[in-house]
């Protein structure tokens, strides 16, 4: 009863495990050996909940994470061998997590004795060390006698169909052999990203970052893995309306067409981070049925007197009517959401 | 020391304590009595941060506030006399918190003797009770012995320049009168929202709801109340680019136009709920600057080497690119960004 009590009237998200686990599995067989993989847990796990993916990875048999920040890295540490922190603050000096220095600054940033992950520049122009500077990097981290942990860069479109990935990825090999001729200690060296396995020779490498992929979103082979997540949300009230009745906010959002349409409003709105739809920007959910009108902050609408709707399953669809990409429809739900572990 | 580490390298929001004691002068000057304010919290207070506020509310002398859910409710209900929770699950039974019955089923969901706010539907068409159902839904109050704190309801567009609102006003009265005939205790009557208080005589309600327009926008008036959150993010990493050169994700991103071109990166995406930007739908920062390309989730490039930009100030410039309203620009900031209070 309590537990029933519990789960009513709240907007909820499944984490399915055995999907989960099966695209593990895949991306296992593409790098070769599951303790390569480096599983991406930032941004609340790419909006799986941070901790119930954490838990489920480390059952798996994942050994490496990266995560966003110092907070991210702080409550997942315990279950990994190492953490790679990718725009962290540097708050700890564990040999458990390295925190990614993205440039000049971060180097100045980090405390003494630090450990680190060197991020280079090789095309995506974003963060990352770049060529001129990477003589006085090594300098500053010598004397600052920061541990590189590794070296890795970031593809700039490794999901597109071009060659640009190869000359990055010989730009990344100079970086690395500049690196190694001043550094005399081992280091792991890793540059794929969730779509960069395909593209590369994943036994060149030590670790592979995979982040979407694990997720179930793969835009070279779809149909090898599975997305994870689903969206659901409970009933709060049905009722019964006539023609020309509205709606939701606005008068031009939805107006009722016949007599005796029944609707029925669901708990969850842009608030919890359901992107909003209006009038405008149409959407169905699973069973074919449109949001009515306009969403608000915490109701939608339905047509219909269903307990319960699944928003999605999947969110390309729903990215398509956003005009934006599958992860932000992801990230954008709030961390306040329930997960539930599901097999 | 300390203090400048934590705030090196992150993006942070500010909220202007004065502006906000401003507009809730100005509200108060509308409705006549500061006692009669009920601000809203839900949603992390629309996204300002939910103890924030609450706290720079409780000592602005705010005594009734609504939320969302029962967890929200717990986190502020020392702060005030009453705390309305608009789609709660009941699970406590105190005088200073009252459950919105938002329809039948909510009657039978909360516990006997629960304090309760019955919300009524006047022509929203989402939650609140329908006339066809308000006498079944008082007996069950009888029979649960549910304490009816407050009577309501919510206007479906007291922002547009229609006449819609004095049609539900109306009906509103007339659920009054409904009500006042089975029920033999006083309880409290509100209905003006932000935009409501301009339309309805306030002296004749006990309460008003007031969301948006303490936050600084106002529809109506517009230069009456002034935003108070603003967003700030913190450079990363800076780089030299030439011509041909791509900045982010995509080969159609940002394309460098010429050489020796200054850009740099700043620590926020939409992983924080900076809603994504592409090559399609751009946006100046407030300093006139072009968010460069593609937003990433957790990085964005502007060109210069600027150590920390606003992104706004008032975000109702960004919430005409995306198409959308300010709340959803708001709601979306995550929790996990920090919130400081300045004056």
């Amino acid at each position: 009863m309590r537990l029933l009590k519990k789960y009513l009237k709240v907007s909820f998200i499944t984490i399915n495990k055995n999907r989960f686990y099966n695209n593990l599995d895949y991306i296992t067989s593409l790098v070769g050996d599951k303790s390569k993989l480096c599983l991406g847990l930032k941004d609340n796990a790419y909006g799986h909940g941070l901790l119930e993916i954490a838990s489920l990875a480390k059952a798996y048999g994942i050994r490496h994470v990266f995560v966003k920040n110092d907070k991210e890295a702080e409550l997942v540490k315990k279950d990994f061998d190492s953490v790679i922190v990718t725009l962290g603050r540097g708050e700890e000096i564990n040999p458990k997590i390295s925190y990614t220095v993205n440039s000049l600054e971060d180097v100045y940033l980090y405390k003494k004795g630090s450990f680190i992950e060197l991020k280079v520049d090789t095309g995506l122009h974003r963060n990352g060390i770049s060529c001129k500077d990477l003589k006085e990097v090594l300098s500053v981290i010598k004397r600052k006698e920061l541990v590189i942990k590794g070296v890795y860069t970031h593809f700039r479109s490794a999901d597109e169909d071009d060659y640009f990935i190869y000359e990055q990825e010989s730009l990344f090999r100079d970086f690395i052999n500049t690196i190694s001729e001043e550094v005399n200690y081992a280091f792991r060296i890793h540059c794929a990203n969730s779509h960069g396995i395909f593209k590369v020779l994943n036994t060149r490498y030590d670790l592979a970052r995979v982040g979407i992929i694990a997720y179930g979103y793969n835009d070279i082979y779809p149909e090898k893995v599975n997305p994870i997540l689903s969206l659901f949300a409970e009933k709060r009230s049905t009722r019964k309306l006539n023609k020309g009745d509205t709606v939701g906010y606005g008068s031009k959002g939805f107006v009722v067409k016949e007599d005796n349409y029944i609707i029925s409003n669901y708990d969850i709105g842009y608030g919890d981070g359901f992107l909003r739809l209006d009038e405008k920007k149409k959407y169905s959910i699973d069973n074919g049925k449109e949001i009515l009108g306009r969403v608000s902050m915490d109701t939608l609408s339905v047509e219909g007197s269903e307990q319960k709707i699944l928003l999605f399953n999947d969110v390309r669809r729903l990215a398509d009517r956003h005009n934006t990409i599958v992860y932000e429809v992801l990230t954008s739900l709030m961390p306040t959401i329930e997960r539930r572990i599901v097999e």
